[in-house]
């Protein structure tokens, strides 16, 4: 028997067949292409339905599907910011149409990256552990228990809106404290403002057309110590400790791993986080979390998508 | 059958006996008078021992003990800031010797306080909700799909140390950021500081010995519209509101219950606290959430506690 594992992201889709043991056996990538609504959908069925009849010699068992935003457990629907037409999406219906009496469990990508990391990753046994997502927005996964925290509503773990440097902007509208300062985005969004109010500078950023500012130039630029980049990168590790002080204070978790595209090249400041969050933090509760990077890096979706397809494959 | 709920505070001990059905048969309020240490415990212990020997008719099944500080499940011992020998208290061998082979289940003041509210308040049927504890200190019992949050050690719910502004001050070593500015002690010392501040002001707080200066007088000046009392209270319910926003954001409850005896009277602000945690918070989980003040409001620990022992009274 195996799990199918299938991670929706904003411009890619990755299908995965799974042994119950967390081997992936099989690995697949389909650019979504600029697609929209319902032929997003399309891609995730069509590709249930090819992996149905390629396996015959060991059927797909259960079915696990990571969607970038959030899936409401009771009505089956998603909501996906990055995918037009996915305001209140009716996926479940839609995979259980080709499912075969195959079990389907939806779950949000925060939801599946801390699962993933719980059952092959850096979380292994640890019950509570959470992972925090930085890429162009920010999330955190965050597994109570071992069992992700859902909320009353299916939206808990939404960590980009934390307020963390008052008095409130108007700025914030739509993307929260956090994610304005210390996302993929919020990097370049900051970097251009910096740009713009420091009139003396004449390094390497101001080559760059400021709309095409992306994060991955500041960390390259940071390589090179310029002043711009390394100002953007302390003020990002101040928001970044901040909010692993304020996990740490409410949920007094073992271990935060991060990932996302930031966590990526920012992983070399982890330490630095640490020492920020110190500072804040509850004193007993910060010295018994660990800090650690993702092992499973861009996998770690495909993996918790696979690991909710084990947990609900006899309740269909 | 009965069961005993035991409330230790800072200064006083609250002891009541309860039906299973959550109805308060006798309660009885013994002051700790300046007791330290293992006079403390006999305090309890004693108590303990009366009731049992009273109530030989409906003798008492299970015993719920709530502690101002940290209960450590594991090692059955106590960390209660306030009082001075309570760093480590072995406190359930204490109780265990007495209890005489009934069940002892001893957990934090804010555990108890949302499990009270739980039980017998305003979160009854509500599986996902929290209650913040605004007093000399500042603190979350957190419900999580009907069960306390703990954490990996017992200190979940630490919300005092939240980082709400940066950057970080030395003034905040020793409380946090959010206790700082917004709890008990927090208001006075923060209108301390405006008084200081502020040359021209000459309302009544001036007339108030500075080191005697008490939240319960800010309130008092509020009402007369005293400009430093204005100020105070107009920065804390930007606090409080963040926090807010952070605990909607991050948990997506269904409620949130405000207590402690800052909540008292500062439950008048609770819509203007939703108004500011409105601008910071995830924009739907904010208008999934209902802000209210405590139902059982100083009888909520002894509440959680009697709760704790119906919860355990099985397993010795």
């Amino acid at each position: 028997m195996a799990l199918l594992g299938i991670d929706l992201g904003g411009t890619k889709l990755a299908v995965g067949i799974f042994s119950e043991s967390g081997k992936i056996l099989s690995k697949e990538i389909i650019q979504l292409g600029g697609r929209t609504g319902k032929d997003v959908s399309l891609l995730i069925t069509k590709a249930i339905t090819k992996h149905q009849s390629l396996n015959t010699v060991s059927p797909v068992e259960s079915i696990g599907v990571s969607v970038p935003g959030i899936s409401r457990i009771k009505t089956g629907t998603v909501w996906a910011p990055n995918i037009p037409g996915w305001e209140d999406y009716p996926l479940m219906q839609e995979i259980k149409q080709v499912a075969e009496n195959v079990s389907v469990t939806i779950d949000s990508d925060r939801a599946c990256y801390i699962l993933g990391e719980y059952w092959q990753g850096g979380a292994k046994q640890i019950n509570d552990a959470i992972f925090l997502a930085v890429g162009t927005g920010i999330g955190a996964g965050i597994l109570i228990n071992g069992k992700v925290l859902r909320g009353a509503h299916d939206i808990a773990g939404a960590i980009g809106w934390m307020a963390l440097d008052k008095s409130f902007k108007n700025k914030y509208i739509g993307c929260g404290c956090f994610e304005y300062h210390a996302s993929g985005e919020g990097i370049a969004k900051i970097a251009k403002e910096l740009l713009t109010d420091q009139k003396d500078y004449y390094g390497d950023l101001k080559k760059i057309e400021p709309a095409k500012l992306t994060a991955a130039n500041i960390f390259s630029a940071y390589e090179k110590n310029d002043t711009v980049a390394v100002l953007v990168i302390q003020q990002c590790i101040e928001f970044w400790g901040m909010a692993v002080a304020n996990l740490v204070s409410l949920f007094n978790p073992e271990k935060i791993i991060f990932g996302g595209g930031v966590f990526g090249p920012a992983v070399q400041f982890i330490s630095a986080i640490r020492e920020e969050a110190a500072k804040w933090a509850q004193p007993i509760s910060i010295t018994q979390v660990s800090l650690e990077s993702s092992v499973l890096g861009g996998d770690a979706g495909i993996y918790g998508a696979a690991f909710l397809a084990l947990q609900n494959r006899n309740h269909q």
